[in-house]
C-alpha cells in the first residue's frame, strides 16, 4: 500500500501539523491520530480538525500505529521514547523531525524495544511560525529530508518510510548521524545562532535610537529578525544538543570575522573585494542546486496580496 | 511641475535603472540622461532604452539637468564630483543614493559649487542583482528613502526632491548625517558583513564535505548567501566609508555572541530560551512598523512560476 495504515503524530507544532495536511493531502494515511502535551494545543487541533483522533496521552497516540512520528523540542523525545516504548505495535517504524540526529539517537533508541524500527530523520523545512495553526500542505515540496538509518534497520521499513516521504513532496537523502549534525551546524545552527546575536545587538541599541532601527530595518537586518523569530524552545534545544558542531563552527566563524573586521580597520580594500566576490559565487551555487530562486527577492518577499 | 525637467544618473546599476523605469512610470522626468564608466554598461542601457539619451562622460551628462543623482559606488562620487562641477546648471538639485552619508558629504560637498543643492540620499532598498539590468519600477514602493539635508540647503529644492521620491513609490524621511550612519551600521551595514563571514566559513567547509553545505542549504544559510551575493564593490566601499560605526557594532555583536557561546557551553538552557524570546518580539514590531509582512516565507519565497 501506499503510506501507512496509522500515523501517529507526537507533538502538533508546525511540521507535524504540515505533515497531517500533506499526509490527507496525498492520501498517504489511512488514519491520523494526535498527541500534544498541552491542553490548549490538542483542544486547537480538535477544533480544526487537524487528526482524525486527538488522544490525551502519547501512549494512547501510538498504539497500532504503524508510523509513529517525534515532533517534540529535541530535549523532550528521550521522555516520550520512554512513555510509548511498551505501546508500540511490532514491526511499526518510530521517526523523529528533531534538527540534530546524535542526541536524538541517544535520547531514544535505549528506550524502544527490538521489534521497532527506529529511523531518525530531519526534514530541511521550516517557517519562523510555529504551532498547530502554522502548518500547510506544501511545506516539504522540494525540500530535502534527511534521514540517518541505525545499523540494524530493515532496510523494506526504510524504503517504505522513504516512499512516504517523497509521497509529502521531499527530496530524501541518507546520511551519517555524525556527519549530518556538522552540515547542520553549518547551514543551519550556527547562521540562526548569528542572527539571533545581530537581533539582541539592535534591542540594545533600539532603547537609545527611539525605534529608529525598527522604523528602517534594512533588507540584511529583516531577514535576520525572521530568522530570529523561530520557535525559542527548538532552538535552545539545537543548541544545548549539537554542542560540540556548533562551537566548533562558532569558533571558525570568530576566526574569520575578526580577519574582515581587521581589514576594516586597516582599510584594505582589496581584501574585502575578494573576499565579497567569492562569496557572491557560493550564492549562485545554491540557485543552481536549486534550493533558491533568482529572482530578486532579498527580504521583500511578493505583495500580501499575492500570498496564498 | 512634478517632477523634473531633466534627470541625470550617474552610474547606471540596480538603483538607476529602477529610478528610470520609476520615472517613466509615474512621469516625473521631462527627459532621462543617463551615464557609465564602463562602455558595456552604457551599451546595454541604449540597447534596452533606459534612458532618453546615454552620455560618454558625466560631464555631458549633467549639462542642464535640474535634477542630477550620483549613483555610482561611494568610493568614486568624490572624483564624479570634481568632474560634473563645472558643468552643472544654476539652481540644480544634486543628491546621491550612497549607502553612507559622512564620507560622501566629505568627498563630495567641497567640490560643487555654490549654486546648486546638494541634498545628500540614500533610498533603503536593493536586491541581490547589480547591473542595468536589474532595475525595476517598483523597487522603491513603501521603502524608506532618508535624506540628510546640509546646512544651507533651499528648503523648497529640498521639498521639490520629496515630492519627487515620494512620487517614485518612496516614502521619505530626513535624519542627521552621523546618525543615519550609525543607525545603517545596525540595520544594514554590520548584517551584510556577519552573512560575508558565515557564508566565507562554509566555503573553506565545502571543500571537505563535498558540496553538501549547498546542496542541504537550510533556510538560515540560504538568507546569509542571499544576503552575501550583494555587489562586492558597493559593500567594500561601505565599510570603508562607514568603519568607525561599523567597527563599534562589530564589538557590541562579538561581545553578544561570546555571551551566547559561553551559554551554549555551559549548557545554561535558561538564558538561551530568555535571549530567544526576546529577539522573537523585535520580528513582531517590524512587522507592526510594516517593514514586512507576517505570512511565512523564510527563505522559501513562493514558487518561480508565480513571481512577476
Amino acid at each position: 500500500m501506499k503510506g501507512y495504515n496509522r500515523v501517529a503524530l507526537i507533538g502538533l507544532g508546525l511540521i507535524a501539523s504540515s505533515m497531517a495536511h500533506a499526509m490527507r493531502a496525498n492520501g498517504l494515511a489511512g488514519e491520523i491520530v494526535g498527541h500534544a502535551k498541552s491542553p490548549e494545543t490538542r483542544a486547537t487541533a480538535v477544533e480544526i480538525g487537524l487528526c482524525d483522533r486527538v488522544c490525551e496521552t502519547a501512549a494512547d497516540a501510538v498504539r497500532g500505529a504503524d508510523l509513529v512520528v517525534l515532533c517534540v523540542p529535541v530535549g523532550a523525545m528521550g521522555a516520550i521514547a520512554a512513555e510509548i516504548a511498551p505501546h508500540l505495535a511490532v514491526g511499526a517504524t518510530i521517526t523523529d523531525v528533531g534538527s540534530v540526529k546524535q542526541a536524538v539517537v541517544e535520547a531514544v533508541a535505549p528506550h524502544l524495544p527490538p521489534h521497532v524500527n527506529f529511523i531518525p530523520g530531519h526534514p530541511l523545512a521550516g517557517t519562523e511560525h510555529s504551532g498547530p495553526r502554522s502548518g500547510f500542505a506544501s511545506l516539504f515540496v522540494n525540500r530535502w529530508w534527511l534521514l540517518t538509518p541505525l545499523e540494524g534497520n530493515d532496510p523494506a521499513a526504510v524504503q517504505r518510510l522513504r516512499d512516504f516521504l517523497t509521497g509529502l513532496g521531499a527530496n530524501v537523502d541518507e546520511m551519517d548521524v555524525q556527519r549530518h549534525d556538522l552540515v547542520l551546524a553549518v547551514v543551519s545552527h550556527t547562521p540562526h545562532l548569528i542572527a539571533y546575536t545581530m537581533v539582541g545587538v539592535a534591542d540594545h541599541l533600539r532603547r537609545v535610537t527611539q525605534d529608529e532601527v525598527i522604523k528602517y530595518s534594512a533588507s540584511g537586518f529583516r531577514d535576520f529578525t525572521r530568522i530570529a523569530a523561530s520557535d525559542p524552545t527548538m532552538w535552545r534545544d539545537v543548541f544545548l544538543t549539537n554542542k560540540e558542531a556548533t562551537l566548533d563552527i562558532l569558533g571558525r566563524f570568530t576566526e574569520e570575522l575578526f580577519m574582515l573586521q581587521r581589514a576594516i580597520r586597516m582599510e584594505d580594500g582589496a581584501f574585502l573585494h575578494d573576499y565579497f566576490t567569492r562569496t557572491r559565487a557560493i550564492r549562485r551555487g545554491i540557485i543552481e542546486a536549486g534550493q533558491d530562486t533568482a529572482a530578486p527577492d532579498f527580504g521583500r518577499g511578493v505583495p500580501p496580496s499575492d500570498k496564498a
